[in-house]
């Protein structure tokens, strides 16, 4: 079992196995990033995305590469009152030193809660 | 004293008051919000920017009215291994109905980190 | 037969009927949208996707009422020397005072040139 | 006299010398860029912003260095019916391989249009 760095268990994120063997990142939101109106706190909803979009590319790489976000643009489209949210990613582009991805984050009825693209800087270990 | 909401302990943030009778934010980074490398987790700085736009439109307005992050755009510039970061910020736009904000979250010694624009949708209490 | 506004003229822009009942937005790069280098011109392609998000929303609505551009988010995947480049769009929502749509500009052959989500507000018409 | 490229004709896009030896943008719209509403067409700003953010990048590298845009994010603050704008920028940072710019739409009164942040890919020729 490997342990979850500490900011996952802080936004509850957990990575889930899919069946086409994709990757996603679960989000099963703490009391704590909840509103006082009973949403999901944006903050966690921009994390999420940070964590999964960064986890997209990472899969493509060698663990010894590095990725750094470079810019995180999130769109919210509707508060969620769920506390199950999932991120899905798509890679728009991998190139030697930069990545682009997609990503959005839903509900587990599938209903869109904010979409996302990100550019990613990659540092490639020298072979 | 007001009691923080619970996000805001997870991310270490604060509230300072400033000499010019400006509000700002404050983030002390908690141990898990540190990269293995060293640094500042770019979904906490999300994080910071998403409350401290908020919060400076909210400062705007009415207790009554409610504020929708509808988009949020973060540019990160440097990794930061310092563990105090300031969340400044600057009204662009205040309308009835829409606000834009700009923010710039730096480092004790005023270190550029991470740059952000966010639009925010206002539903204003009735009269 | 409408007449284009000037702006499409300039940046060869046209309105195609798709198959399926759907409308997309077309440009002809013209000679003066081209780089030194052979590439179409991330101006051009940003002024497409302002054109062709914003008319994704405008056709939900009705004719008198009226939207802007609150963001536009472009990311730019390739450079281009194709000279014919297509955008498809998707409406992400639909509210009474605020649209969010996401694009994708594309070759004629389906490459992925650029990816953009927008954020608009809307005045509609007092009934 | 070095001629403009013609897109920057097609803009009404014009550099000019500052006082404090900075380079401006300044665009006078024609008449083409004028929505039936009179105000500078969305897509106008974008290409002035993406013009003047990756000029403001050039002014600081070699003639024989590449750049490309990653991501243009622009948030628009008002509608403009003044016909003479001006971009401002400022370099955020400037790395081997990437740089990042704010810029600001401002008419010939000061009066903030929008506003925009870049992420800037650079490929710099081998020495």
């Amino acid at each position: 079992v490997t342990e979850l760095p500490t900011f996952m268990t802080l936004l509850g994120l957990s990575i889930e196995q899919r069946d086409e063997g994709e990757i996603g990142l679960r989000m099963d939101v703490p009391d704590g990033w909840m509103s006082p109106f009973g949403a999901v706190h944006g903050g966690a909803i921009a994390a999420l995305f940070d964590t999964g979009l960064a986890m997209a590319v990472a899969r493509r790489l060698t663990p010894a590469d590095r990725i750094a976000t470079h810019n995180l643009n999130v769109t919210y489209i509707a508060f969620s009152r769920e506390r199950v949210l999932l991120c899905r990613t798509r890679i728009l582009s991998l190139r030697r030193a930069v990545a682009t991805v997609e990503g959005e984050v839903v509900t587990a009825a599938g209903e869109l809660v904010a979409k996302a693209v990100g550019t990613f800087g990659i540092r490639r270990q020298e072979a």
